[in-house]
């Protein structure tokens, strides 16, 4: 059982509280900023790659490592100095990004787009941009919280998936997380992102293309071929409870790079039934707790969901995972996305997929518990 | 003028030395590795991007950050400890790395190549991978180099296009290179890279497609587009002398990206005659002043060459020019590669191009001079 309540800030962004709890009528939404800064960030074209760039200006003066009085995640103590967040039941907890890369571009205040004949080609950068609260303890992180919880942050992004992806504008909706200092996280307190796209990102278009074609030619999806091969080979695999699985997969092109997902082909996260939210809990857990267990250290890494998207076409090619690129691929050493990665589009992984995947299964965990 | 001796190390791998002045017969190539490890690197096929990554295990014991006295670049002072580099009056020097990501793959001791049933499907990692020694000290820069220097480079890289494009399995021969910490350099000693592909890498391969269609619409071709845009609106224009230009394109995804490039459409590097190089060298040395002049200190960056493959096609849509991605935003933030960038293929740049080319066009720095 999820309990919702959805409320706007003062400055008109929403928030949306999640609990195992009934949550109080009487809470109200923060905004630790009186007034919002407006902003229009927007598209431009690069011919080259044929993709979309997005085109910010107001982020530079973002939230950038505040120390821990200053953590706007954390609950509101001081209703002088409000974070972004209220005190009350709640275990997780979604809003508006005061910065967003995209906006809905609804406002009357909105400009008009520009003449179609400037260069670079220009258009409005429609979208959402949303923080994923995890908790309201700044200490903890996603592998730590009790398996309810997790399946709590799965019925999250199935919500956001449902309510960002009946918005008309939204094309895509993705839910990530950035954990670390080593990928940019400026907040320590625990917490992903959603970005909701008014249009395909390139590497979602690319992937389901190559999905619909592997469909179309075998009738079977892609990603189901990819899990029972990699089950059928078995070196690789981290987690198989006959529902969901996890694995490094053979073709990783990041030392520790881990695919989870549902075997079933289910194509977005608000697809999911209680059972299958269950067993997806637990495969996110054990590689939560491998990673962290890997070192003794906090495992730093980039996680993004992939999932058809909300364009009102069936996408039956579709089929929801997770993936996890780390950016270690040693204790104290980054693999890092340079001149051939980024010039070329070629990743070199110096390490066989089989031994890393090896030394995941062997670090000690405690079988996830409640 | 440029000088060229061809030479073999002990351990077979090539070493090109480069000079303004003749190089005596005798100069001989040293190698600090009595027996290079013989490795084969392997391409495993990514099936939802549907492309090659490089799998290449023997690459994490490569030489990282070394003292001063351990520096394999600099030149060899003790013959009882040789470096890769001998004395002698060489301006430039390439060699075959000793940690490759892509090996010629025509050793009689090469491993067969993997069955075509296997998961995931495997193939040769086929190719060449260079150092590209840009000085004989070690505590100089590209960009401190006089200009009959840096001409000397788009000589190297012209040498190196031909001879490794001529080799029978090499499609794409790309120079770049990983200046700074930021983006993973491992040694300080003045220094670029090429990697020549056995085939045609993703990026590349994308962008050309763009290319060729433009100009099959068109008649004209897709960067000189680009450049003519640029110089038309000129307000993120850095070098333009009329042979080449470089500027801060409208639609960058760095916020310090720069595009330098002829503005002929030259397909290589091979196709530059001495008045063009002499321009690209200026284009180039006044980019790298500005640069290292924006913040007072050691301006990171990745730089790759495109140019038009060596697969033995025309390839008239090709116009070869460099592409500058800083990994800065401010002096002391990095713009992450993460979620967005890495799991959607959106870049988000969070300033105006138009601002950042107006910085860069502020920093004072002197007529680039011989």
């Amino acid at each position: 059982m999820m309990h919702v309540r959805r409320l706007t800030k003062s400055d008109g962004r929403k928030l949306v509280l999640y609990g195992r709890a009934p949550l109080p009528e009487s809470i109200e939404a923060p905004s630790p900023a009186g007034e919002t800064p407006r902003a229009w960030p927007e598209l431009r074209w690069h011919p080259l790659r044929a993709e979309w760039v997005i085109v910010s200006a107001h982020r530079q003066g973002r939230t950038y490592h505040p120390d821990a009085a200053a953590n706007p995640l954390a609950p509101t103590l001081d209703p002088r100095r409000p974070t972004e967040l209220p005190q009350g039941p709640w275990d997780m907890a979604v809003f508006e990004n005061r910065f967003p890369s995209l906006v809905a571009w609804d406002d009357p205040a909105a400009p008009l787009p520009q003449d179609g004949d400037a260069w670079p080609p220009r258009a409005p950068a429609r979208g959402v941009c949303e923080v994923v609260v995890y908790a309201q303890e700044a200490d903890t992180s996603l592998g730590a919280l009790p398996l309810d919880r997790i399946e709590l942050l799965f019925e999250v992004w199935a919500d956001r998936t449902r309510e960002l992806g009946e918005r008309h504008f939204i094309e895509y909706v993705m839910p990530f997380e950035n954990r670390g200092l080593e990928v940019g996280a400026t907040l320590a307190h625990p917490h992903g992102q959603i970005y909701a796209y008014g249009f395909l990102p390139p590497v979602v278009a690319a992937e389901l293309a190559q999905q619909a074609l592997h469909l179309e030619v075998t009738g079977h999806g892609l990603i189901g071929k990819v899990m029972d091969n990699e089950r059928a080979d078995g070196r690789r695999m981290l987690f198989d409870d006959g529902t969901s699985v996890a694995f490094v997969p053979g073709f990783a092109r990041y030392p520790y790079e881990v695919w989870i997902g549902p075997r079933e082909p289910l194509r977005r996260a608000d697809d999911v039934d209680a059972p299958t939210r269950a067993s997806l809990a637990r495969a996110l857990k054990t590689v939560l707790l491998r990673y962290d267990g890997l070192w003794g250290r906090p495992f730093p890494y980039v996680m993004v969901l992939h999932q058809a998207p909300t364009d009102g076409r069936p996408h039956p090619e579709a089929h929801f995972h997770l993936e996890f690129y780390p950016p270690l691929r040693a204790p104290d050493r980054l693999k890092y996305v340079a001149g051939a990665e980024l010039g070329a589009g070629t990743f070199t992984n110096d390490s066989l997929p089989e031994t890393r995947a090896a030394e995941l299964r062997a670090v000690a965990i405690e079988e996830p518990a409640r």
